[in-house]
């Protein structure tokens, strides 16, 4: 089956259920629902519009809704959860992981989660406080607490015994954890380990202690997704400030961090939030990226009032008017191809203290490049096209002003973000273009004025 | 261990490695770089300058090479691999994995692998044939050839004898895979399955088939990476056109896949190469950003040749060279919006054949909608400011004009690009905004041009 057909049987099947439901054969969806596992029903609720979403919905099997709620993207979870009564959200958080009991949880209004916790046994409700105890995007929040922990005294036999007996192990079980009486986390013994050392051998003596594995429970995130990244975990256990072990993470729930992260990044400086549902209604969606375009009108219009002040200048010479956006869109873009460098390095955790220095040096060093390049290019063009030198350099000048600042805005702006923790991916943008329009425009417009005042025939 | 300390720690541990290397204290460098896991000496390595990378590079330990090597992203592992000779190389991929292999072949030019080829011994060269035997960007090219393969009529305990027996399993094995005598694959057998049932069991019995979970060979790179990502795999088996188990494909190497293929996105639509490695050399990272700078170049060329068409009209009033820019840059961001939006869609699998039509009708709502909001606020901003109504409505009129197009192009030309096999991520923008720039000053200049013609007061 190649790509092309994985994909098109995908969406022919979405095709066909949406004939079965347009055609009103409700129990004919039900049962294709029934047959396919929860993670194909998330990808078919995220590819439809809302309206038919809610229909899908309530023709999915109760018993598997919490299993679907857990792979639901966070804008397509709540616009399901918005449809469900406090009594259906509690029957289908039962048993949920707690990692997932949490995602689902965080995402309800106050309102609403007050009236679940009320549908719950005490048992579930202790469940809860465990999902929550820990700050979002932390490790405490991303961790499960299905853990098999042994001590360290037994034989590799009385733990094949033990998990014999136990039966099915948790998903994405790669390792058993040892601990001490106190729950002090100790190392952990792979399955890979267990089935091929000899089962007379003692867990202390075969276990690993890679301390580097270690995930303390405060650690954000995005570090945690680094870390397995890096190493190539598969899972890893999380202790508290103790020392002892309180859960683990694992590879699956990272991989959609490290989605998460790196969409963030380009849906931010596309300047959309990056949980926007492809499908939302066209109301929410406008209005998600209202902020966004109203911050851009404040720019343009700031742009608009630095040419205003030239004027006189333009209403002398309309071909500077002609002439006037071509610097700015070319610092514009200079600066945004240093700026999404410099936010996935820092992204990727490559940038730091250690070579922050030389990182500016070579943006800086690229723009003044950039600017002989494109000073040079300019300028020929525009002589020949409006067959005045003057004009010529008047752009060149502006143009190699305008590259300067962008690489050196360009990597400035996101260093500077990052300290004082505002996101750059988010804010990065507009500042820069901001930047690059003002000096761009200034440059222009201002050497203009100046050779036009002194009665310089340009 | 907080995030702060240990990305800290980090940069530290690189801060102090510069200030040993320009003292000159090589031996010190040599120690503690030997110290470290491969994948810590790949990250000091990106991290670094190219200079400073070289040195590096030659105190690292000759024997750990290799396996750094894996660990370092396509452009950092192209300027180490220019450092190395045909010899040195030929013993650094030795014992390197089938899918790493392959990785670091590719990226050699065509001369020094032949070099490289010649200083292997017959079955080196076997290895590498096997690692090139399939196109790059296929579950062939990620696969590794490592699998623990089992005949279905054995008994559970047969099966732990002879892993006791064998010894370590390969990296990230979580599952054993069950052939027939043709190597045919059957189904596998989780290790977390194996230590929980009863060892009398026999293979055939208790064995999953799970036959959505079989990856093609030929199955492009992205399709495996959202299967992997949608149902939480850690392995999965690879079976050529016969059914023929030939290899797997493990977690690590998709996070790798997910990594990037989220980064492409969000540095092709800032116009930079994914691969540019941080830390380039400033002329390498300028030149890889010209041909994106140069297209640029050409399209604000082509926005100032229209504004030309006008340059009469710009001359009657200058008031409108002020204003000319405000629509297209909130067309341009508006455009950009719903580009990101659909390209996340497409990346993901969530947009089909089955909700393409929905898709371009919201986004065209969404383009009438803003156009709305956008034509009142700037009518509002510009009649106070100019104080001319006509003025006010000219620039309302052109701003609900580019929203529309805004909304039509940005769903669009994605879309029609994945058709004819262009990359929207990577030509998505450019095209788009060079839209929206036509279609704004055309608008604003055209209807201005219209009504000075007339004699109109404006």
């Amino acid at each position: 089956m190649s790509e092309r057909e994985n994909h098109h049987s995908q969406h022919q099947r979405i095709l066909e259920l949406n004939r079965a439901l347009n055609d009103g054969m409700f129990v004919h969806v039900r049962r294709m629902l029934a047959q396919m596992p929860a993670c194909d029903v998330a990808l078919l609720l995220q590819s439809t519009p809302v309206a038919g979403r809610k229909i899908l919905w309530q023709l999915t099997d109760p018993e598997q809704q919490g299993e679907i709620l857990e792979e639901l993207n966070e804008d397509a979870m709540e616009s399901i959860l918005k449809m469900m009564d406090p009594e259906n959200l509690a029957a289908a958080t039962e048993g949920m992981d707690i990692d997932d009991l949490s995602y689902v949880l965080r995402s309800l209004p106050a309102d609403i989660y007050q009236q679940v916790l009320e549908q719950m046994d005490s048992e579930e409700r202790h469940r809860v406080e465990i999902a929550l105890a820990y700050p979002e995007d932390t490790a405490g929040s991303l961790m499960n607490n299905d853990t098999i922990a042994l001590r360290p005294d037994i034989s590799v036999d009385v733990v094949l015994r033990y998990l014999r007996l136990r039966g099915e192990l948790p998903e994405a079980t790669d390792a058993l954890f040892v601990v001490d009486k106190d729950n002090k986390y100790l190392g952990d013994i792979s399955l890979a380990r267990l089935v091929t050392v000899d089962p007379k051998e003692q867990v202390a003596a075969i276990m690993g202690k890679r301390p580097e594995r270690i995930i303390p429970v405060s650690m954000h995130e995005g570090q945690v997704a680094q870390l397995f990244e890096r190493h190539d975990w598969i899972s890893a256990p999380v202790v508290d400030p103790n020392g002892q072990l309180v859960g683990r993470i694992t590879i699956d729930d990272v991989v959609d961090i490290i989605r998460e992260d790196a969409e963030h990044s380009m849906m931010g400086m596309a300047g959309v939030d990056d949980d926007e549902d492809t499908f939302a209604p066209i109301w929410q969606s406008t209005r998600g990226r209202t902020l966004w375009l109203a911050i851009n009108l404040l720019t343009a219009l700031m742009a608009a009032s630095i040419s205003n002040l030239f004027e006189n200048t333009l209403a002398q010479m309309a071909t500077l008017a002609v002439l006037m956006t071509i610097v700015p869109s070319q610092g514009g873009i200079a600066g945004t191809q240093t700026l999404a460098v410099v936010i996935r390095g820092l992204a990727v955790g490559h940038i730091g203290e250690s070579n922050t220095r030389w990182l500016i040096l070579k943006e800086v060093a690229i723009g003044v490049l950039n600017g002989i390049i494109w000073a040079i290019v300019i300028a020929l063009v525009v002589t020949l096209w409006k067959d005045s030198i003057q004009l010529g350099l008047i752009s060149a000048a502006a143009m190699f002003a305008d590259m300067f600042m962008a690489g050196l805005a360009g990597v400035c702006i996101p260093l500077v973000m990052k300290k004082i923790h505002i996101d750059p991916a988010l804010a990065g943008g507009m500042v820069l273009t901001t930047v690059t329009d003002t000096v761009g425009l200034f440059a222009f417009l201002g050497i203009a004025t100046v050779l036009l005042n002194h009665h310089i025939a340009i």
